[in-house]
């Protein structure tokens, strides 16, 4: 294992620490506990978003820290998720008075560890989202039903903009809950990531294989077929998406081709091209895309596709401002 | 080699076209022959910028086709240079009255076939900056003279603000000239790229060795030894840069790691928390800084450093709105 690392267990915490001195404007990063939060706060009566989970997802979530998306990311070990104090500490630095939003992605350890989280947050309001958008598997290795992966990224942004906007904690969590509804992902794996600590690859992918509906902890997906060209790999990920969001002919949605963290942005453009096409020739209207890598598996090789359903009030919280280390328009 | 393509040898086609359909409203495509502008053309008696070179260093240079920066792209075949009538094209497109810069890496082939096509693009009037950013090597398998390699985004971001401002060709070009003289970069390789058309790795790097001061095109770099941890390989990249610099205490600088394709974010932080580190420890000032995958070599494992000395002019062009795919602000 080759990395640029220095010693593994200090990994995360150099990361965030060289994250905050690279993005002093966005971003403040708190140690004992860890976790990083607007350089500015939010101002009174807004409500304030936290989201967090292990690390080696990165950009997620600290990279979403900013106007007009996250208030707050607690970041875990790799792969680990965040303690209830971690946790409990970035909800009662961030909140303005109008309580908060917690954004979890569907792992057992981080619904545990953000529950017990909210009870030790004491005298702050929170209200809890859910993310569970991919549709590989029912349950897997670390959860009781789907799992979140790249959705996430548009949760974060969709409810910032309507925290930004002034809504309150129920329509915060309102918006929130509308697009993890309305969104589904699928992921392929090439080559495995490893985890540093570990040192060797997290599992065993033939040269000849890859692994649809890999998850992004390279938990098992669906099934291992032959490696294959972009397009028939592209529609493999996407036709399971189309048919669980029922998407019918008149539709407009948010295409987003995310890279695992060792995917050359070119291929996924690549990809793109063939999910575009497909979802036009089915009648359905690509009204917003985002393509890179936000949602990864340390140096995992491979991609996922993320679909979300849109409306006239999502777009437009999609295209609000948003000025964060990852995404910034 | 297991990727996410089609057929190799229309890859750069497919993934550009998919770059153009996830960015209409910043860029569009040109094919016949192939290269990217502007969606919407800078105003009349505005400088224009043109850049390109081989594919394969995503988002260089496409990305970063956009208002504040490049007015065109053209892409080559991989490791390629595009070819005259290529380049001569985008020149004559994007021409506003007021001349055209062009920004070229010191590659042998980018270098002649830009000639050809400055003397192609009839009653243009366009001036040319070479980039050689890169201390590793004097000479290279494809250079006379120094490599151009990140600096290169350096150069596009300052002299497009230039341009944006109102500057004419003569101070576009002096201002473009002062970046590409006042930037140094070193590369490192932890494991080699694959070429789709080749299909096997461009080098062979055993499992306990990198390679520091390697091109992006998989050139031999300065010497291979053994894998180390992240601070002693930035301590290698970053003292020849301050060397070849003759950076001072009490100097200001602009600090770029960047990503060779297939190294997680999270890496690039550690290595820039150290970079960062030894600057300071000099006297040197980290005043902006830009950390992630901007100039790739496909799915390459490693990072470079690249270090700009600033001055208020530099600085406040560097802060100028950029509006493109790959950098936006």
């Amino acid at each position: 294992m080759k990395k640029l690392l220095n010693d593994p267990a200090k990994a995360v915490d150099e990361s965030v620490e060289g994250f905050g001195l690279a993005h002093p404007d966005l971003v403040t990063v708190h140690t004992d506990p860890l976790f990083v939060t607007r350089a500015t706060k939010a101002p009174p009566g807004t409500v304030a978003l936290v989201s967090g989970g292990g690390a080696g997802h990165e950009p997620l979530h600290a990279g979403f820290v900013g106007e007009g998306m996250l208030d707050a990311a607690v970041p875990g070990a790799v792969f680990t998720s965040p303690t209830p104090d971690q946790v409990a500490a970035a909800i009662e630095a961030v909140d303005n008075g109008a309580g908060v939003l917690a954004i979890v992605k569907n792992y057992t350890g981080d619904v545990l560890n953000f529950e017990t989280a909210v009870e030790l947050a004491d005298g702050v309001e929170v209200s809890t989202v859910l993310v569970h958008d991919d549709v590989a598997v029912e349950d897997s290795l670390y959860t009781a039903g789907r799992r979140g992966v790249a959705g996430t990224v548009l949760v974060e942004k969709i409810a910032g903009a309507a925290a930004a906007r002034g809504d309150d904690l129920a329509g915060v969590t309102a918006i929130a809950e509308r697009v993890s509804s309305g969104v589904r992902s699928m992921g392929v794996a090439l080559y495995a990531p490893t985890v540093p600590h570990v040192g060797r690859p997290s599992f065993d992918l033939p040269d000849d294989e890859i692994e649809i509906g890999i998850g992004i902890h390279g938990e098992p997906g669906r099934h291992r077929i032959p490696a294959a060209d972009a397009d028939t790999i592209t529609e493999a990920l996407l036709t399971p998406i189309i048919e669980d969001l029922r998407l019918e002919s008149g539709e407009r949605v948010l295409l987003f081709v995310n890279g695992m963290g060792g995917t050359p942005s070119s291929e996924l453009y690549v990809v793109y091209r063939r999910a575009r096409r497909l979802l036009e020739d089915r009648g359905v209207t690509v009204d917003r895309s985002l393509v890179g890598s936000y949602v990864t598996s340390l140096e995992m090789q491979g991609a996922s596709l993320t679909v979300l359903r849109l409306d006239d009030e999502l777009t437009s919280l999609w295209d609000a401002p948003v000025h964060t280390p990852a995404l910034r328009w």
